[in-house]
Order: C-alpha cells, then sequence, then structure tokens
C-alpha cells in the first residue's frame, strides 16, 4: 500500500479540518489517501463506510464526487449493543465502570432526538442538552460536540433542514465517538 | 471536470516544488489533481505524456505509482523543428527575432551533450558550459539550468547514472523549456 519513498497523498481541504480532522491533524488526509489507492486497486462497484464515523463519511462522499471515482459510495447505519452504545472495536478496552460511563453518548443524543421531535429545532438548545447529559457522568470527557450539516460539516444554527449531532469523548485514555442523523 | 464547491487536490510532496514547481507555486498540484481526475473518469490502460515537460512527466509518474492507478504511463520524447527549437504552442508568440535567441536553449543542451560525450561527468562543470551559451545571446533570460535525477528531481553532482538537463528561459515576455537526457 505505501511504497518505499511515496510522497503523493490527497486532501479535502476544509471539510478534513472539521470534527475529528480538528481533534486529529492529518487524520483524514491520510484516510482519503489510502482510500484512493484502495479504490484504485479494486475499482469496486459500490464501497461501504459506516455512519458512526460521519466526518470519514463526508470526506470520502467530497472526494469520490471532486475526483470523480466511478465508484457508488454506501453509508451502513450504526449498530449498537442492546443497551445503545455504538458497536466499535475500541469498546473492549473500558472497563466494566467505564463501559457504563460511555453510555452516556448514545443517551445524550436520544435526548436531543427526543428534544427535537417536541419542538426544539435551535442548535444551541440542543447542543445544551448533549452537555447536560454528558456533564451527569464524571467519568466521560467532551472533546467536541456539536450540531452540523452533514455534507460540508459546518455548524448549523438550528436543525429544519436535516442535521448531524456528533459526539466525541474520552472514557478514561479511550476515545469514543457517536453520532445522530436528525 | 470541476464540480461547484470541489475542495479536494492531489498533491504529489517534494518532486512538485522542482524545477517548473519552483518557479510556478501550486501548478503541480493543480495537474496531478486534474490528470487523477481525467484517470479516474477515463479508466484508460495507457497514457501519454511529452517528455518536454520532464517534471510534469516525474511529477504524474510518482503519482501513479504511489496511488496505484492501474494505468501505463508512456513519455513521448520531444518533437523539435528541422533547427533544433523544441515544438510548443507558446512558439507562435515568439516574434522573427525571438524565435532565433530561442535556439539557444536546444543549442546549449547540444553543447552539453557534445561534452558529456567527450567524457565531462561533472555537473558543475556541463552547467557552466550551458549557461555559457545561453549567456551569449542576449534575449534570453534563465529561469532555470539544472541538472537532476529524472525520478526525483534532485540535484546530482555527476552524470554517471543517467540524468536530466534541464533549462527554462523566457524570450521576450514567452517562457520556454527544454531538456535532454544524458
Amino acid at each position: 500500500m505505501y511504497p518505499i519513498g511515496a510522497t503523493t497523498f490527497v486532501e479535502v481541504a476544509g471539510l478534513s479540518d472539521r470534527l475529528d480532522g480538528a481533534s486529529r491533524p492529518g487524520h483524514f488526509r491520510g484516510v482519503a489517501t489510502v482510500v484512493a489507492k484502495l479504490l484504485n486497486i479494486f475499482t469496486p462497484e459500490r464501497a461501504f463506510f459506516g455512519q458512526k464515523d460521519a466526518a470519514q463519511v463526508a470526506v470520502l462522499r467530497e472526494m469520490v464526487r471532486d475526483l470523480q471515482f466511478g465508484v457508488q459510495v454506501d453509508v451502513c447505519p450504526i449498530v449498537r449493543e442492546p443497551d445503545g452504545l455504538a458497536m466499535s472495536s475500541r469498546n473492549r478496552n473500558l472497563s466494566v465502570e467505564q463501559r457504563r460511563q460511555a453510555l452516556a453518548l448514545s443517551q445524550a443524543l436520544l435526548a436531543v432526538q427526543r428534544k427535537a421531535q417536541s419542538g426544539e429545532h435551535e442548535s444551541s438548545k440542543l447542543l445544551a442538552e448533549v452537555l447536560e447529559v454528558l456533564a451527569g457522568e464524571a467519568g466521560v470527557q467532551v472533546d467536541y460536540c456539536c450540531i452540523v450539516d452533514p455534507d460540508t460539516l459546518e455548524d448549523i444554527p438550528n436543525v429544519d433542514r436535516g442535521a448531524l449531532v456528533a459526539v466525541a469523548a474520552r472514557v478514561g485514555t479511550t476515545r469514543l465517538i457517536d453520532n445522530l442523523l436528525l
């Protein structure tokens, strides 16, 4: 995948600096570059990505569109444990107590969904709800929590036209992400 | 080719800052990006590029290799007018007098070839020969003149293992390039 001396990279400017890209500089450059290589090697008709990494989905959709890769991007829904925790290989790193604390992420998103369904469309008020639920769990350190346009990842003031509510937080040393499309 | 709002680019780091890339910042980023799009749209088995833009050849070879595009890169030799001037659409911008002055580029390269064939392999001495010929033509302003590895575009101290002699110069307002593989 990485020929000796390889220096070429693919950058989706703008998008790559938002959400997880803001916390992890260079991360999405690496993702875009390796996915471009995989698409060139396998030339698939369809490529499947998980909605759980919503920023990755936005970056790769944009790359495929901009560079005109002949592939259909399919996004697979988040799969959750029975109690709501988004499935992730990282969950195995959580202690029993952390596993319980981590539930705050999905519970915060559910709280926002209820509030939005009850008529609250203002992003600042919905975000306050997320932060309130997360603040109720001392073991959870919020990395980001935002309501953005799912394509541009830019903050939006209200959720009238569809919105992505995304959170990232550390539970102990484990960084977890979760999100919800309103 | 350029969807509204497109932000993705392909960068061949390092190579893109050498030769013409040094004189024209961002130029090879644009070249690499548009060629990546063309390769994705047409998925050709072979792609042909001209040796006259030797830096472009190096950048695109590296891009195709690094991103594993499934295409064979073929490089076409420089085509010259009967008197030696490398063919270019820009030649039509030259006045009769400038057309004569422009011959200094190919003549300088021929002088280097003769000197190398007579046993001189030291780059600094070969470059002195190029500059002497070019200096003999007042209408020619040298942009760059170098002896480099044709793959990495990095300066090399001698031409024992194959070398690219490349020149760029302005004749009036017209920027011309030419090169020779030793």
